[in-house]
């Protein structure tokens, strides 16, 4: 991912936008884009794949840039929540099981 | 991002998840949890920065499993969004200018 | 809002839309409409106040759809889960102050 | 709804929460429950009736709270955008259909 990241900061530097970067706008940056995603899966699962990756990229390139925003690197946060996770969800009892830990 | 992208598989793949992942699940789950996310700036932009990491990271999460459930590479479709939207807002009409694309 | 909900309600039979209505497909519906909602303060506060109604008109469509599809009234559970609120948030303890309840 | 419209001003006034309720809070928490409610349907269809009507109630009072923040009739704009829906999705092209009327 890091020729996207690299990319991502340039696009963003050359048009001056890292102003209106803040956490919070992109917080509800994030949403807006997956309320979009969610939009395609809307009425029934006869999905347009297409629309649904460019969708994808955009929430995907708004964390990107919240990662900066929050000066930390998205794979670390990633692999410390999978750490986490992997103590909410012990294998025993979540296999082959869709409930939250909270119910467990 | 790839050590994180073949540990979740694996996380999930111990856990026999991948039955509950469609595309339109993951889309569900995308959406929730940028809501979680969001409620770290609901009532103000005093947030914890340590929660905003993890609700960032669950997103991430659900992105890395949605690019393996549509069968694509989530960096190339950023970086193939990226060019896209190199078109739809050019330096020159959005430099320090948040408007949309299609108000420019 | 009796009139909105009987016109609503003859504006879907005459479209013959109510197979469409599942309360899961309404939920994704709901999240859709709050996110364009979301759109119109994405960057700042400086907002259009009519794109604003129409939003939230169309997540309070949607809303009025789903308590049809769940075969309950919408204002009563508004109600009960108001009184809910109450034992929640004590005037006490929440006067003046957003946390949550599970922080009072 | 005049009566839980009512209800919830009270609810709010005693609190001393209006403070809060700035148009743009109230759009993040609108999204923000959308989310939860639509955690209810997040891996499948068999949903907790009495989890989704509480969320959906917690949806239509932030829906209440942001009318009268934007010093409108929650009634009236529903029934204006309803108008508006009949125009751009006429019955004869509608009918049966989920298209976007940009698709029409």
């Amino acid at each position: 991912m890091k020729n996207a990241i690299q990319q991502i900061r340039k696009f963003n530097q050359e048009r001056d936008w890292n102003q209106f970067h803040s956490p919070e706008n992109l917080a509800k940056s994030i949403a807006i884009e997956a309320g979009e995603l969610l939009e395609c899966f809307q009425w029934n699962n006869d999905y347009d794949k297409e629309a649904v990756c460019e969708e994808l990229a955009d929430v995907v390139n708004y964390c990107i840039i919240m990662a900066d925003a929050l000066d930390v690197d998205l794979e670390e946060i990633v692999l410390q929540k999978l750490e986490k996770n992997k103590k909410k969800y012990p294998v025993e009892k979540s296999k082959g099981n869709s409930k939250k830990y909270t119910e467990l």
